[in-house]
């Protein structure tokens, strides 16, 4: 099995060369004087070495052994709290946290690349410090003065972690049916009670406490999701003095045994009347959790990104020196009895569509990052509203078309090595267990595509996705007459022009059946993330065209020629299937859907 | 979790109405009286009743517990010694054997529904019967006199089971390459000498005694695929009286630890100068072993699809029980805080996803199913001919397409759970699990797309793609001027016509660069396996629109056009990368696949 490689040369190739960082962050009137490209090197560097040595030796052992429960305790897996020692005293935990209470204040642009690094290295590890990260932001955005006070420091600096509860046995989707109650107390905090399961690292003994934000309903709370509030839970109570206080009644009673993400706790958490304090308005929870949700949902695509790479690392090692057969033009490896298997076309092709789909995700999940970047540090208010209405659009493209093709590419690198991929001791079976569930938590990929479908391009009759469109002309007429783009500009034009005429067409069809938004949703944000990752190849290709000398520039001019001759072509079938509409969903009556 | 139910209803379908089995059995000479209707419907019934009693129970604790080795024994998965005993008892290991040696001699169209429904409830248990059949069919085919008659009557009845021996450490597809040495007797029999990897039910405790077929080679063999031979070794030495006299000097050193069929043993066989008997020639091992390769390839699709019909089983039973949101028409539950999820258009494209792939498989498998019962069976040399091109043309397809079809199958229905699809319990990514070996074993799918290619394709020059094209011509002008017909035989033909055009290509391509046949290969199989499975469609929803009454018909029209409708129209999009060609994948050098 390969050594994890932080992508580090990439990573600068695209957030210095592609995005021009530093250009975006001195702009931005938040981030004045908190990075530039040297502060970001470093942390980068030192991010990469904690990975490959740290998270990744222990990524194996985790699956094997996983976390354990016992009693209401959960050990983490085997080296993962000692990892977690050295993640936080390196200072990774606050990055992208508020400085004013301890956290650092990175931009995502920065922070994103950090985080496929640690998801890369260890998917399992990295949800501990994601999910503290999520909480940090709800609170943060939404919690009262004495709250952040009180927690967000220790969250920052990982000596507390964090997690979130909102799953219950009968709502997962729908989150307004949940039935986690929360009552007054008469000094200003609520008493918690029920049942909440898939609470990732919900218990542990990585961190010395653990700060759930909970969604319940108060006793007089409306019906529906209008009724949901948001509590800050700890497992111990915090005294006014920082120290920690008695447990709080609340643990919990088991946890899951899963497919992947084995080294991570998804427990089942039982609240008994334990104290909460509420996070922002009464009946305003779902707001308030949906303040992370666009870092959470993005951080979710980049996770996908991470372990796929690491997936790609290995199967390149491996095509490299499994011997097997011999290139159809003829023998390369005379001296042996067979060639390495990289020769073969159908390897490469399943190596370049790892390849261009994880340097084309990581490259639009930075442009996403760019849009949470500019929507938090701008004093301009136009430009945030535009900023905001972009990560409207594209967040559940990030989530949901990362995911897919995070999984797509882990599946080809477990192709790769033959039967020696369903061997566990390979690690490329592993890949594709835990990259599985990034396409099913934080909202499934099916309701990703119906957000995006409906209320982030139908419901304001294609407005957000015309600023997409726009961005994407301006850059496509930036290379009006320049005959070496043509090969990346004009298909990506005529891609441009199908999901433009595509995303109409679902619009005017939503008019007569309201089905039809559900029934075009997976395949349009899979028409749209072709095209999307299309804009990154040419705007990849086209920053590689101009550069002399490193190899590296070639091999990207390469991938994007492959990812347009070979992988964007998918759309077309695709936008078929979206024509073929709702209708024949719905013909099949529920009962004969039954097996006969 | 659903309990398994045998697909009886959908069978009878296939087998009765559109390839109408009763005329075709009655229409070949080597099967007259051997089977009917009325015989097949009790097999099938008889089979239904074990695959849904006996072994879909056992199916999760199999996964669970798996096969334990323990000092070179193996002892299989929990309650699998039982269910082997009453399966065998039931008649059904020798279904498809030489009734000269106490086999049934069904035909493979009977044969493979069984075959489905025991995968279907258990593939960790059916790789077992399936291992000894494909043995059963070398022997028959190529041992001598002595051998069959010592060797297939136990293995028909199930008394002893088979096992193949082909791969090695460093030899997988290119078995060219092995290194298991066999060394003659004075008296006839070899000492064979080597080790074995991923040898399937290699050691077990289900039967008394185990017959590997092993490829090795003989000291003076030439090197490469023209000088390996096939091997009989068995377990247990056999006396003259039938009899099992002393242990052979061979053994299990350890057992895998996979992904999935777990409930199944992965063995390392080490042959330490064990006693064998040459299967064959010497040195048209290969050629033995491809005797089995088309019924055993086709079995592994099989695989697929019956483990896939159990996934879409679980799938439908949830999405119609479990209540989350309202329909985006309006509530349909009214009474009920939430409507069963069946009613939202994006579940029911996943669930229609899996049924329109299922059915569309049993049927293709079936089509060629026909197709080896007509080689095997016919008296007329023509007739065998065309049948054998037939077999090796869609013999890749029917291994591949389906098992692709079947894992993204898989995934959709454990994305109708949503996280409690990644939940064990619930039994769905088991069926992930298990049918990601489908599409590796018995040759990658990589591999039977460029066998399917180069030299089923190519080679001839297109010979055999002009017998199928002409099958499928012939069933479109069967319905010239069926005004009812059209929706189906349209979209047909459109397919056909560019299936058609882009073999042509791919044959005028490969006379300029060899690298284009594997370039091509695996979408250009997927062409090729959306086209036939339309031909299915079209088929099945002809058969049905002439019937009425039963809702059933209804339902097949139906899944039909959510066939053609949804899922065909991927074609134009795999074409159009098909035609991207070699070139895109040779322009990355070697080094530049590395992550920088």
């Amino acid at each position: 099995m390969a050594d994890y490689k932080a992508p580090l040369r990439d990573m600068r190739f695209v957030l210095n060369e592609v995005f021009e960082a530093d250009k975006l962050w001195s702009s931005l009137a938040g981030l004045q004087g908190a990075v530039d490209t040297e502060t970001a090197e470093a942390i980068l560097d030192e991010c990469g070495k904690i990975a490959s040595q740290v998270l990744a030796p222990i990524n194996r052992e985790g699956d094997e052994v996983g976390s354990t429960w016992n009693d209401g305790q959960v050990t983490a897996a085997p080296g993962f709290k000692e990892a977690y020692q050295t993640y936080v005293e390196a200072g990774l935990n606050g990055l992208g946290g508020n400085p004013d209470f301890g956290g650092m204040g990175m931009p995502k642009t920065l922070v994103g690349q950090v985080e496929e690094m640690i998801q890369g290295a260890n998917m399992s590890f990295g949800l501990a410090p994601m999910l503290t990260a999520g909480a940090c932001l709800s609170i943060n955005a939404h919690g009262s003065q004495e709250l952040k006070e009180k927690y967000l420091p220790n969250l920052y600096s990982g000596q507390w972690a964090g997690a979130m509860d909102l799953t219950e046995p009968h709502a997962g989707t729908d989150l307004g049916i949940i039935r986690t109650k929360a009552t007054p107390n008469a000094d200003g905090s609520f008493d918690v009670t029920g049942t909440k399961i898939f609470i990732t690292w919900g218990e542990h003994d990585m961190a010395e406490n653990i700060v759930h934000l909970v969604l319940a309903k108060t006793p007089d709370a409306p019906a529906g999701p209008k009724g949901i509030s948001m509590f800050l839970v700890p497992k111990f109570l915090v005294n006014d003095d920082g120290s920690l206080g008695e447990r709080n009644t609340m643990g919990c009673g088991s946890i899951e045994h899963k497919m992947g993400i084995k080294g991570s706790a998804t427990c089942v958490m039982n609240y008994d009347g334990a104290k909460g304090w509420l996070v922002g308005e009464e009946n305003k929870g779902l707001a308030a959790m949906f303040t992370m949700m666009n870092y959470e949902r993005l951080g979710v695509g980049i996770q996908g990104l991470g372990a796929a790479e690491a997936s790609y690392q290995n199967a390149v090692e491996y095509a490299r020196d499994r011997l097997q057969s011999r290139a159809p033009t003829g023998a390369v490896n005379k001296d042996k009895a067979a060639d390495p298997i990289i020769v073969h076309p159908d390897v490469r092709r399943m190596l370049l569509t790892q390849k261009a789909f994880t340097e084309g995700s990581r490259a639009f999940s930075t442009y996403v990052a760019k849009w949470l970047d500019i929507a938090k540090f701008t004093d301009n208010e136009d430009d945030r509203k535009h900023a905001d209405a972009m990560l409207a659009l594209l967040t559940p493209i990030a989530k949901a078309f990362l995911t897919d093709a995070a999984l797509e590419s882990a599946i080809a690198g477990q192709q790769v090595f033959g039967g020696h991929g369903f061997i566990r001791e390979w690690g490329q079976e592993q890949y594709v267990r835990d990259i599985r569930i990034t396409q099913i938590y934080e909202g499934t990929n099916g309701i990703q595509a119906l957000d995006l479908m409906g209320r982030k391009v139908v419901a304001n009759n294609g407005a957000f996705y015309r600023l997409f469109e726009q961005d994407v002309n301006d850059f496509i007429a930036s290379h009006e007459g320049n005959e070496a783009a043509s090969e990346f500009i004009e298909p990506l034009k005529a891609a441009l022009e199908n999901l433009t005429d595509l995303t109409q067409w679902v619009i005017d069809q939503a008019q007569k059946d309201a089905n039809e938004v559900g029934a075009a949703s997976v395949e349009y944000l899979h028409v749209f993330g072709y095209t999307a990752l299309a804009y990154m190849w040419a705007k990849m290709a086209l920053v590689a065209q101009g550069k002399d000398g490193e190899a590296f520039y070639k091999g990207k001019v390469a991938t994007s020629r492959f990812y347009f001759k070979r992988l964007l072509p998918r759309y077309i079938g695709l936008t078929a299937a979206v024509r073929g509409g709702a209708e024949p969903l719905f013909e099949l009556d529920d009962e004969l859907f039954e097996t006969a």
